[in-house]
């Protein structure tokens, strides 16, 4: 497939008379897409009813024309202030009980209906306009479900609809008290209208109680976007896509993208590595101007899975953000990396956000394409270096992973709401094994928890599943395959109460007798290097020993195949046990230089240099933010 | 006296089945008593006024035959969910404003009439039903009183009983805004319901409003408990008893406690170095699966004191919990180990906190003496022991200490409205004199602040007692023992203000000209050794100088029998000063290895290691998690 | 001109029999000035409208009998409890929506018109009673403006005005709209009434919208000021005079400063270097009980600019404090030098805080001048020394300095809005270049932003001024001598949008490409000595480049008359340019050790050690907290 770039576009920031010129630049540049009106919906719609698409028309036209093709965003991230006029109380509340208010973006309470009806009204809209409109490629639904923390929302309107959807769930109110447990500290419910959302008790609520209300928020963000979807589709053909963000686990974004025909993400590298990275501060001055190695391609192999491989980075970093606590400007070359590392992993397009800098408001000193001045920022001649050595290249392949990597929403809300120890954390937990495997030179494939079919794998890594449900199980009985689980994997019903009976791997005869956390400084070293850190288990298993602690205590048990892991393995430790593994099956490994990562497809091996420093490897001359590939 | 051991046991957690069985095996374990029903309100009341005895006689006809003692507990710490619909503004409010919700537990204020009648209702209907069981050998009131910060509500019911309280107290406003100083600030009042709770002021509310709040709080506790005192004396002659928790100082416990007959504590040893310790991160690392060596026994002291020499640990932590940032699980023997240090320090008797894990809601993770499927874990096996070592043991005595250490809560209110610098807390200052008299190998009595008769000791400490009441005043002049006291013993009147004319001391003429708090880094070094930390003194005396600070600064004046100390001594200086006043009252000391502490009674020497090591001490050979006893 | 000392004093805290005595002490120790009234509300009308001014009456005429000069505070700082009956809503709210309540201090919103009506009304009649009085020789309004974070308030009132405010400074909608940049996120308003205060909001708010806020509530501030202003010059030709606090950016101190006729601050060298300080640890340690040698130098400065070269000390610390984490005492002869220092900037009078230290409410650990018992403390006879030692200076001429430094709050709101690095602040950053003046043996002149005169400089620095207004500009041209200005400087619009088009600095082309924050560790090295810290900037230029990075960015252009600087330099670079820059303009820099500081008047030269250690410096012997004077 060839690949394709694009950039956000914001016409309404600028004079009409910039809009040809603008266009004409872009598509001299070599990109092909262009994303508009995803937040201007008090330009569409400056009054209640009384619409205004004449400027939207003569851009589309304007855009069209100059060869690009449209990504039209539905404008629902950023209502207009009338709106509130008339429904006040479709603001989120956030944990402490106060409003989320209007003044900058996603100030909305998903399960506001009044609220969903307006967004439906304007989808509605849009699409009878523009749903058979040539130009229009793509459709985007709102933008970047979940950031700033808006799926949860502790209104009024979430209470009623918990209450609903619990309703649903359970039937009776005794099914539900049962299910949760509320036999404890006398937690009963008389009736489904006496359970409140689960923010402010006195201490921790019930976390059956908060998994099912994280459960019912992730549902109202599919319900939000489905809604739309089913309008989108009565219109128009184009196929259309969200834009996700990196590391948001509120909601399950399988179930999101799978109403959807594209998954896409915003990818900032330099932007995460500050934000949202737990790497420490050592790493993050030393990848400061290239970003994490691994974060992106995490990303961009987690969204592929969303996406069932069809998957976009919808915004790319340009240059210097404005929004994480330090923001350094990338390496030279890094833009051009970036996009490659996106390509290499099966990206379809890559767009800049944005095309010009905007001088005002929120997002000023946010790099784009452009100075705010017009002038050609460093973000846009690496991109047209892209758009070269795009035509250059002959078609890349799609990859076909060995090794697979199971990773979970709901996994992700139950050890928020049960971690047990200050340092458990499900994604730090599945993205060290990721970060293990790239460096291992490997190329990874992310499953939802779901995954009916091994057949393809190797190699199956489940770490912190909260529970095997049947079609894994299934998938798991008839893998040949070795699987890698553990810790916490398969240790909760799911009520989000404790497996009994039952081994908590299936394959293997595994209970756990107790769990420790640690402290920082109390890692147990393992009897054949490495150590566990933050998590250990005591087992109670007849299983084969395959390793232990320094002090005798039980790390691994299983066979070539199956194998369950009683801890958390530091670095060190999880690349002797996954090379071991891969070994067993045949996975040829090769331990990468610090900095280098490697994405193999059908067609090309990609070499990436994420470091500083000029790196020799393999017989290839690695410049710092060096791109290689070579035909397989 | 014989000690006992017993459990805490939910039978409404489980299946009527199992009753009888968990009744035999905790016989056998050894266990005497069982503590049941103070969580299970919403299973004997299940709607309002619809009371279901039948499971709770069965119950305790089951437990009572296997030969089980039974502490029936009121359930008043967890109101059903239908009292909140009877008594919607029940709730405490948080020092924010923010309601305390229904979904955990404690969800209550102490001063909402509405929720006392309610309290003192069901505590009637139990104690008419069960008063006269034969089974029924104690009552716990409620639980844990003031864990999770429940003592102090800002409530409209505690503002209106804060104004009554106040009322009472000063008789007229005027003489209230003489006692605070309300003319600082211009912050007279004209009437009293023109009072507010010291919440949300724009800077720090005057200090003697705060004092009297933190008074009134505890005497709401003092006085919700002594609701259900009169009506369980009323019914039933078994002793009364509450459950307090570790370093918890909201409410007077001295106060509580000299309404019931046994004081009782709950004793999480691994938990509480997480959780509420102040060492150092590497004293938590050495001996996080052991506890503090000092603390259960500081509280093991304590609450002798407040249960007027009867008390009991009423829930013992048998293996890893759920709720400190770090939970790991004790090194084995530990369960032991903390099961004899209670006996050693009086314990009439020892419950293990829970029978069986339960697999379900917020304490899922809490380990019990069984495993969740019911197979026995390592915390029985060590009961079992001890059980084992308390029938071959002859009577063990009371101890008789002969160094005392007062302990008052009203200076730890005192002390934490006014801190006067961050590193001052009053719990700290007195642990740490206690702990370098345990490193001197000693037994050590805790007195309360009132104490009338010291006659019995020879060493009496009072380190940061806030004002030298009439009753220690008149013992003190009577007492031919020494005396330690200060920094900022007897600085403050009643009132809260600062003691003028007289000196702070009795039997010593010392003013304090100023105080410095010192910040980490800038402590004072001594002249003969250890330096002063935290705080500082610059005093107006004329008695003599003991020692001095490097730089000449008085430290610590007085004579052989009454010392002030001008400072807060660290470990190394406080052992010195400690030493030397126990050498002139013939107190013989011993500097312990590091882990290692002893517990003198009237009949044996008790020796502990709390480290992870083999010791030799003494010709005795002490394994990690070692206790051995000697006949005196 | 003659110094003279003072003290601040509160008769209403002490019998009235001590007043008579009081006045003959204060007059005795040379002080001349005493301040009394400020918070005595509650005193003067204990009920509303039933006023009492015969104590007020009494008190005053004791105090002037005896010589002393009487500045009479409004009492507006501290609203009696019954201006809340009356006025329930005129409190502040803060950030959170939370209301900041009685019992402290400064619980009032600026912009409640009822509770500006009761402060016009309570100064009216105060004026009216004393406007004549001979012994009132000067007026303070009100009390600390913005201590304890004041200035800004969520209130409605607040809200009410604000919208007042943005229709007023507007006209339409349409043009906030547009000067906004609203059409981003669809944040455009329809009408005034829409526009909510830029708290809660789901994520950060347009910064313009902050921008205006911080605007208008720094009108408030001056409005609030101007109606006491007003009236008090109705009746009295005595100076009125503010006291200010130190680093308190939150309002516009120049514009309250030029309605008043004196500025005046408090200075509280121990608490501000604990609790306001940006220092190291290391810094704060060793000068813990002298404070910054800095700090108190730049607000002496500062307030001289905010009032117009009449400014005082209105509370000097004369011993520990109460208020700061850590609060030790002065080191003997601090309370000494800390006066000089003042007067050697200038000021014409230093009043102590307070007379006699309180033992009463919320500031009973704050130490007077005498000890709550009437003891003469250590800050006492210090003040003495000074006044022995003003008697017999010669008159002490003013300053003039040949560089001046530019401090504009405007710009501290800015970069509070848009900090764009998690170390960026505004404060810190002209605090660095002061202290590098300093650290140089330079007297330094704080410049308004407005300035249009710099014809008696030589060197004026101006860094991160966000915009260029035209008198300044206009200065500069006509300005000959040198300018080193950046990082930062002039690149917003009076709008907050990014300057396009023009050069951030006057009288050089430079434009900024983009800007970089910095974490710690990734300073960028420069290639002649130190390095840049927190911050970068990649510039568009074609000036000569006068200093690279070791990387070779530019970080330093112009010429020998106008340079700017493209990163935040450390101590080591600002001292380098800034002695580079002084020889080029025949300013002789003298590299003074750690500790020691000069100030030269046009009479003398004073030389301060802030050192707790004895200095030889210039063959002068200077003693720890040693001042020494010399004629020119």
């Amino acid at each position: 497939m060839k690949r394709s770039l694009g950039c956000c576009y914001y016409p309404e920031h600028w004079p009409e008379a910039l809009w040809a010129e603008d266009a004409a630049r872009m598509a001299e540049a070599g990109l092909s897409w262009v994303r508009i009106g995803e937040f201007s919906w008090s330009r569409l719609e400056p009054r209640p009813g009384e619409l205004d698409w004449d400027w939207l028309d003569r851009v589309i036209d304007i855009l069209g024309q100059a060869g690009l093709k449209i990504i039209l965003g539905t404008p629902t991230a950023t209502p207009p202030r009338w709106i509130l006029d008339k429904w006040p109380d479709m603001l989120a509340l956030d944990p402490q009980g106060r409003p989320r208010t209007f003044g900058s973006r996603r100030h909305y309470c998903f399960s506001h209906p009044g609220y969903r009806a307006e967004s439906a009204r304007i989808t509605r809209l849009m699409a009878e306009r523009y749903g058979s409109n040539p130009h229009i490629q793509a459709w985007q639904t709102d933008n970047e479900y979940g950031c700033h923390d808006t799926t949860l929302s502790y209104s009024a309107a979430a209470c009623r609809a918990f209450r609903d959807w619990l309703a649903e769930k359970y039937g009776t109110i005794t099914t539900l008290n049962v299910a949760w447990g509320n036999v404890f500290w006398s937690m009963d419910y008389g009736r489904f209208d006496q359970i409140d959302l689960p923010n402010l008790t006195v201490t921790e609520p019930n976390p059956s109680h908060l998994l099912d209300f994280r459960r019912f928020s992730s549902d109202q963000v599919v319900a939000f976007n489905r809604l739309q979807v089913e309008i989108l589709r009565q219109h128009s053909d184009a196929p259309l896509v969200h834009n996700y963000m990196a590391r948001i686990t509120d909601f399950d974004h399988y179930r999101v993208g799978a109403d959807l025909d594209i998954a896409s993400w915003d990818s900032y590298p330099l932007g995460f590595l500050e934000d949202r990275s737990d790497a420490c501060d050592d790493w993050k001055r030393r990848f400061a101007r290239q970003g994490d190695p691994d974060f992106q391609a995490f990303h961009h192999d987690l969204y592929r899975a969303v996406g069932r491989e069809r998957w976009w980075v919808m915004e790319q970093q340009p240059g210097p953000v404005n929004w994480a606590p330090y923001n350094p400007a990338p390496l030279p070359g890094m833009v051009r990396l970036w996009s490659w590392e996106a390509f290499a992993h099966g990206a379809e397009a890559v767009c800049y956000f944005r095309w010009r800098q905007a001088p005002f408001a929120q997002e000023q000193m946010h790099a784009g394409l452009l100075r705010p001045d017009s002038v050609e920022a460093l973000g846009l001649t690496e991109a047209k270096d892209v758009a070269t050595e795009i035509e250059a290249l002959p078609e890349v392949g799609t990859a076909q992973a060995r090794v697979a990597l199971v990773f979970d929403y709901e996994s992700a809300w139950a050890w928020q709401i049960q971690p047990q120890g200050a340092s458990f954390d499900y994604f730090r937990l599945v993205f060290d094994h990721y970060r293990a495997l790239r460096k291992l030179g490997l190329s990874i494939d992310i499953l939802p928890p779901n995954t009916a079919d091994l057949s393809t794998y190797r190699l199956v890594l489940i770490p912190g599943l909260m529970t095997f449900r049947q079609p894994l199980r299934l998938a798991l009985q008839r893998f040949e395959g070795a699987v890698l689980a553990g810790p916490r994997s398969g240790s909760k019903t799911d009520n989000f109460a404790i497996t009994l009976g039952d081994s908590v791997m299936p394959g293997l005869g595994v209970k756990v007798v107790y769990v420790e956390s640690l402290r920082p400084g109390a890692e147990l070293p393992l009897a054949q290097g490495g150590s566990l850190s933050y998590w250990f288990e005591a087992l109670d298993t007849a299983e084969p020993v395959l390793e232990q602690t320094v002090d005798g205590e039980v790390a691994r048990v299983g066979n070539e195949r199956r194998q369950y892991l009683a801890g958390w393995p530091d670095q060190s430790a999880l690349l002797r046990i996954l090379e071991e593994l891969c070994q067993l099956q045949g996975i040829v490994c090769k331990h990468l230089p610090e900095g280098v990562r490697i994405r193999d497809t059908t067609t090309h091996r990609f070499i990436f240099n994420y470091s500083a420093e000029r790196i020799e490897f393999d017989d290839i001359d690695l410049a710092p933010a060096g791109v290689v590939w070579k035909t397989r």
